[in-house]
């Protein structure tokens, strides 16, 4: 039960693509990641994940269309909905999603797929 | 499945203590909220909450302990605990927390009780 400042756990995460938990509630973990680029296609079959930028630029490529998002947005990816961000070229991101949700979901496991077991916590 | 912009929402909101709901996921919603001042103690049997503070200050008085916070930081109240949130005199706060929860949670029906079957959306 400590407050929790995004700013300052984002400055002990270096690596991109690797998505560290900095909350827990209701089933649900908060998690803060660095985005850099490209990441891939993908879609999670049963949780809904939102996406809201800290810092950068970052957007949420539908297969139909893109969300830009600047930082102060979020957006909610409804389960089973592909997408994949693209980071322009750098961002910094708060997650909200179930405990379940594996970050690569149903894409090929990858370099970036972590066992939602095994993330950091901070 | 549209984007949200905090700062674009709040300036519709003008009530304070009056959670209007923003995003939903997983069975919880994203709530934004005006508090003004002082509000009741007061628990959520089953719901933890989380508190993100956009801008202005807010204390989350606890009986043994003040969390203080500033825009950019947030705080996990667990179920069951017995909190205040106290806003230095404003703040601008984002909610995260179950569908079912009541605001005014275990304290007696009062003036700032919202239905969360009848809280605004936008």
């Amino acid at each position: 039960m400590e407050k929790v400042n995004l700013k300052e756990k984002l400055t002990i995460i270096d690596q991109p693509w690797s998505p560290t938990i900095v909350g827990e509630l209701n089933g649900q973990y908060v998690k803060l990641a660095r985005f850099d680029g490209a990441y891939v296609w993908h879609a999670h079959e049963t949780e809904d994940e939102l996406f809201y930028v800290v810092s950068g630029r970052l957007n949420i490529e539908l297969r139909d269309r893109t969300i830009e998002l600047a930082p102060g947005e979020f957006f909610i990816v409804p389960h089973g909905v592909e997408h994949k961000p693209v980071a322009l070229p750098k961002a910094e991101v708060l997650l909200f999603e179930p405990a379940s949700t594996l970050n690569t979901g149903t894409a090929q496991a990858n370099q970036w797929t972590r066992n939602p077991e095994e993330l950091d916590r901070l």
